[in-house]
C-alpha cells in the first residue's frame, strides 16, 4: 500500500489581502515540505479570505484573484516546492457563461486549484451553495459540475487518486461526495470555511465519518481559522479513513499542520486522464475530470511521523472563550487598531468583556474607563477597580455628574429618557476617548439583553466591536466563572472580582435598581430565548413546551419590538446556532404578533 | 370578442399584518365590483406584506398565512363576492417535499391563490426566485413548477382562459411567460412587490411589452404601494396588448384601481381541464394546470368605462420626491408613531429631510431642534428659523454650549474628537426628547456623506429612520429647488429658504469649517460615487473613464474605510440602483485596496 504525507495547513487568511495570503500558503507549504508533505491543502478561499461578500461581485478583485493564483503557481515552483501538490482555494469566474441578473462579473466561482510543477494543474468549483444561516452564497457564485481528480505519486512513485470538493458539498447529499465513489478516488480533499458554532465539531466529525463511507475514501477536511466580523472560524481540521476513524485532528483557534501518513489502495492504471459525466445523485450531472500530475521530485519523509495529531477536545467553556478571544483578537488587529477602550461598570458583562479583551491583546493594549454616577452602587466602583488591580489594564475615573448637569440646564428628562440619558454620556465619553486616543471601543451588551431591547441606542450599546452580544446572560456567569477556575488551576489570581459575579445584576440608572425589575430572572429567560430566537418557535409551540403563557407574550413582545435596536448594534463574534446578525434578518416594521395562547 | 373588466387592485400592506390585509383585499375587491370588475389582481404576497424575511421561516406565521387565505375566501362569498375570481399573492408552503437545510418550516413558497365562489380554485407559487440586490429568496422559498390556468367567464358567459405568473418570473427568460404561449392563455396576469428605483418605471414598461409578446397575452401587472423598511412599492401597475399597446396604466405611490375592459380571444373549447407537462426553456419542465371556474353570477358593468386610466408620468424629481414621502409617511404609520423630530442646521440636508417630513406628515406632526454652537453661523440660525416660519413646524431651540462645557470639565478633546462630541450632544439631545416625548427621530445625513464617512456616529448619524440616506448631495439641491418652484407655481410660499439651497455646505463645528475643506466638489464627487458604489466599477475603470487617479484613490479610500459607520446606520428608502443597506454587502474587515492608477 502507498503511503502519502498530507499536510491540512489550518491557517488564518484575511479577507482582502491577496498578496499576503499567498505569501501564507508559500510559508506553509514550505513548513509542510520541510516536513515531508507531498500533498498539502489549505482552506477555502485561502487567496481571498472568506466570506467576501459583494467584492466576488467586483471584476476588479475577481481579476486580482486569478492572477494571484497564477503568481503564487510560479513562486512555488521558485521557491523549490514545484514537487509538492497544493490545493488551495480562490475566487474565479466561469467563462463562456451568460451574465446572471444581478452578477455584474461574470459568473464567479468559489474555486479550488490544484498548484503543481510552477502551474495550476486542474481548476474545479463549489457544487453546493449554502444561502441559509449566515450565507449568501446564491448572490454570488454559480455552483460546479466537475469532480478533479489527480493522480499523484505517493512514497515510492507510486500513484494514487485524489478528488477535491469545497465545504458545502459535504453537507448535503449527493454530488461530490457520491461522484467521488463513482471516480474511485483514494482520498478526497475539502478546503472549507466553516464558522465556528457551539458544538458545531462534534456535528463536523459525524459529518466527515459519514460522507467518508459514502465516498469509500480518506477525507481530509482542511479549515480555516481566524475571525472575520462576526465569524470566528476554529480550524478543527479532521482526517478520517473511509470506515470513519480518526486519522488526525487539528486543534480548535489555532494555525498549525495537521500531518498523517494515509495508507492508499494505490490506482488503478487502467483509469485514463479525461472527462466523463455520471450522475450526481442530487438531481444533476457532474463531470469527472482526471488528469495525472507530472513525476516531479517530491519531498521525502525522513521518518515515519512519531505521533499523528490527535488534538484534545475543549470543554464548552473553553471553546466558547477560544472563540471569543480569537473573534476579538483578529478583528482588533485586521482593522489595524493597537488597542481597545471599554466602559467599566463593575458588573459581570463589562468584567468578562475586559478579561477576554486583556485575554486577546494582552492587558496594556486594554483601556477601561469607570464613569459612576449618583446611582452607582459603591460595590460598582470597588469592583471595577478590583478588576483593574487583577489584570493591570489601564485605567481612568470620569464621574459623570458634570455633563448629566450640563444637559439638565436644558433639558427636563424623567424615567426612561432620564437613564438613557446617563447611559448615552458614558457611550459619548468612550467614544470620544476612542477618537482622541485611537481605540476601538467594545461593547459590553449580552444577548440576553440584545435579544430584549434592555439597552440604550448610542448608549451602552455604542462601539464598534461587541464581544459577548452572541452570549447569553446564563453563559456569562458560566464563562466567568470557569475563566476564573482556570487562573485558579494554573496558580494565577483569578482575573475576575467574585463579587461581579455573584451580586444581583444592575444598570444602576435609577436608585435601587435590578435588571429583576424589568426582566424575568435569567435563568428562565435565557432558555426562552433560545427557543424563541434560536429555534424560531411560535408561541402555541412555546406553551406547548411548558413556558408560562403570560411570560412568553411578554418576552416575544420584547424581542420583537426592538429590532431597530439590534440594527444599529455594533457586529460581535456568533457563538451560537443563530446570532443577532446575517442569521436572523427580520423586517423593523412588522405587524406580527405571536397568537396569544391562554 | 368577449370582454373582460379587469381590476388590478394597487394597494398599500402592511408585513405581518394579516388581519388588516385581507380586511383591504375584501374592501378593494368590494369596490371592483361596484364598478363592474369580474376579475381582481391584488400584488404579490398581499396577505402577509412583502418582504417577510425570516417570517417566512416561522412555521406558525406560514400557518397564520394560510388560514388567512382560507378564512378570505369564504369571507369574500359571505359578502356577496364569491362570483369575482380574486388572485391573491400569500405565503404557503409545499407539502411532501423534503425540508431543506436552514429552511425549518417546510418549504415555503412565495404563492398566488385564485379565490372564487367561497373557495381556493387553483394555487401557485413563483418559479423564478431573484437572489440579487435586496433580494434573498433562495433563502426562503422553493421554486414553483406549475402555470395555472382558470378558464372564466366574461361579459355574456364566454369563456377566457387567464394564467397566473408572480413578479421575478416576468423579469427572468423563460419560465412561466413561455409556457403561457404554451398553454394559449388570452391573459396572463402577474402580481407583484417590486421596488421603486429610479427610472425603473420606464425598465417595467418596456419588460412588460416584451414579455406580453413572448406571451402572446394581454399582460396584466399589479404593483403594490407603500414603504417597508428601506424599500418603497411605488404601484405603477399596467395592462399591456399581446402586441405592447399599453391599455391602462396607474399612477405611482398611490393607492388605487386600474381598470380596463379587455377584448379577449374566447377559450378553446377543446383545452380540457388537467395537468401537463411542457417545456419551460429555462432549463426545467413546468405542469400547466387548468381549471375551470364554476358560472356563478358575476358582476355586471353598467357601462363601457369611460376612459381607460392612463397615469401620465411623473417628472425625474417628482418620482423620487413621491417614493421619499411614501418612505416616510409608511415607516412612521406602520410603526406606530404619531410625530418625529429632527435637528435643524439651516443647511440644506435637514431642510429638505424636515419638508419631505411635514409633506408626508403634516407640519404639525413635524418637531425641529435648532441646536447652535459656538461656530454655528448667523444664517445657520436664521435659515433655520425662517424655514419654521414657512412651514409652521414645531420648533425649540437649544443650544449645546452648557452640555459642551459639561464634557470640557472631564475631557481635553481635541481636532476630530472635539468636532464629533458637538455632533453627538445634538444626538443625543434629539434622542432624550423622542425617548420624553414620544417623536421617532428622522437622521438627515445624504449618500454623498454616508458613502464617505462624512458623518459622526452617535451624531448627526442618531435616528430611527433616514429619508434621504439614498439621496447625493447634488440630488438634494435639484430636488429642493423642483420642491421650491412647485410650491411658487401653485402659488404657495416655497418650503425651503432659498439662502439654504445656495449657501456652501459646511458642517460646522469648526471656526469656518467648509464641506469642501475635507471633501471634493460635489459635483466631482456623486458623478464618482455613482460609478464605483452603484456601478462597482474598480479603480482601472474609474481612471479610463477620465476620473483623476489621485481622486479615485482618495475617494475609494474613504468609502471603503467607512463601512462600519455605515452598518449603524438607520435604514431609509431605497431610490437608487444600489442603496447603502440590503443591496450592497460588504465586509468591515477587509483588506481590499483597489490597485493604484497613474
Amino acid at each position: 500500500m502507498p503511503t502519502l504525507r498530507i499536510a491540512l495547513a489550518q491557517v488564518n487568511a484575511t479577507v482582502g489581502d491577496l498578496s499576503g495570503n499567498a505569501d501564507r500558503v508559500l510559508e506553509w507549504t514550505m513548513r509542510a515540505a520541510e516536513q515531508g508533505a507531498r500533498l498539502v491543502v489549505f482552506p477555502e478561499m485561502m487567496l481571498t479570505g472568506y466570506p467576501v461578500e459583494d467584492l466576488a461581485l467586483r471584476r476588479s478583485f475577481v481579476d486580482a484573484s486569478i492572477s494571484t493564483l497564477q503568481a503564487l503557481a510560479a513562486n512555488l515552483a521558485a521557491e523549490g516546492l514545484g514537487g509538492v501538490a497544493v490545493v488551495v482555494g480562490y475566487l474565479d469566474r466561469r467563462t463562456g457563461q451568460l451574465p446572471r441578473v444581478g452578477v455584474p462579473a461574470g459568473s464567479p466561482l468559489d474555486a479550488a486549484a490544484v498548484l503543481h510543477g510552477g502551474t495550476i494543474a486542474i481548476t474545479s468549483a463549489k457544487h453546493h451553495l449554502p444561502n441559509y444561516g449566515v450565507f449568501d452564497e446564491f448572490r454570488y457564485f454559480v455552483p460546479g459540475n466537475t469532480l478533479p481528480v489527480f493522480r499523484m505519486r505517493a512514497e515510492g512513485g507510486e500513484p494514487v487518486d485524489v478528488a477535491v470538493a469545497i465545504c458545502e458539498d459535504l453537507w448535503q447529499e449527493g454530488g461530490p461526495v457520491t461522484v467521488t465513489r463513482s471516480a474511485s478516488a483514494e482520498l478526497l480533499v475539502v478546503p472549507n470555511a466553516s464558522p465556528y458554532e457551539r458544538n458545531k465539531d462534534d456535528v463536523r466529525l459525524e459529518l466527515c465519518q459519514r460522507r467518508a463511507r459514502e465516498a469509500g475514501a480518506v477525507l481530509a477536511y482542511a479549515n480555516l481559522v481566524g475571525g472575520q466580523d462576526e465569524l470566528v472560524f476554529d480550524g478543527d481540521s479532521i482526517i478520517v479513513s473511509p470506515d470513519g476513524d480518526v486519522l488526525a485532528r487539528g486543534p480548535q483557534f489555532e494555525e498549525t499542520l495537521v500531518m498523517a501518513d494515509l495508507d492508499l489502495t494505490a490506482a488503478d492504471q487502467d483509469r485514463p486522464a479525461g472527462r466523463h459525466a455520471v450522475d450526481a445523485a442530487d438531481g444533476t450531472t457532474m463531470t469527472i475530470e482526471r488528469i495525472e500530475l507530472a513525476p516531479l521530485q517530491a519531498p521525502e519523509p525522513e521518518s515515519g511521523l512519531t505521533v499523528p495529531m490527535l488534538s484534545p477536545r475543549l470543554s464548552d467553556p473553553a471553546e466558547i472563550y477560544g472563540a471569543l478571544e480569537l473573534g476579538v483578537r483578529d478583528y482588533v488587529r485586521k482593522n489595524g487598531f493597537g488597542s481597545v477602550i471599554l466602559a467599566l461598570s463593575g458588573g459581570i458583562d463589562s468584567a468578562l468583556t475586559a478579561t477576554i479583551a486583556a485575554d486577546a491583546l494582552g492587558p496594556d493594549r486594554v483601556h477601561v474607563v469607570l464613569m459612576p454616577s449618583r446611582y452607582s452602587s459603591d460595590h460598582s466602583v470597588t469592583d471595577a477597580e478590583d478588576l483593574v488591580k487583577r489584570q493591570g489594564v489601564h485605567a481612568r475615573t470620569i464621574p459623570i455628574a458634570p455633563m448629566v448637569a450640563g444637559f439638565a440646564t436644558s433639558l427636563d428628562l424623567h424615567g426612561l429618557a432620564a437613564e438613557n440619558l446617563q447611559s448615552r454620556i458614558r457611550g459619548m465619553i468612550s467614544m470620544s476617548l476612542s477618537n482622541e486616543e485611537g481605540h476601538l471601543v467594545l461593547t459590553t451588551g449580552n444577548k440576553s439583553e440584545l435579544a430584549t431591547g434592555y439597552s440604550t441606542l448610542y448608549g451602552d450599546s455604542a462601539g464598534g466591536f461587541a464581544p459577548i452580544k452572541d452570549v447569553p446572560k446564563t453563559l456569562v456567569w458560566e464563562l466567568s466563572r470557569w475563566r476564573n477556575e482556570q487562573a485558579a488551576e494554573r496558580g494565577e489570581t483569578p482575573p475576575i472580582p467574585e463579587n461581579s459575579i455573584s451580586k444581583a445584576p444592575s444598570a444602576e440608572l435609577s436608585p435601587g435598581q435590578l435588571d429583576s425589575d424589568s426582566l424575568p430572572d435569567y435563568y428562565v429567560l435565557d432558555p426562552l430565548l433560545d427557543d424563541y430566537v434560536e429555534q424560531d418557535k411560535g408561541s402555541a409551540e412555546l406553551v406547548a413546551a411548558g413556558y408560562d403563557p403570560e411570560l412568553v407574550e411578554r418576552v416575544i413582545q420584547m424581542v420583537d419590538r426592538s429590532e431597530y435596536k439590534r440594527r444599529q448594534y455594533p457586529p460581535g463574534p456568533k457563538i451560537s446556532a443563530k446570532n443577532f446578525g446575517r442569521d436572523r434578518r427580520l423586517p423593523i416594521t412588522s405587524r406580527w404578533r405571536e397568537p396569544r395562547c391562554d
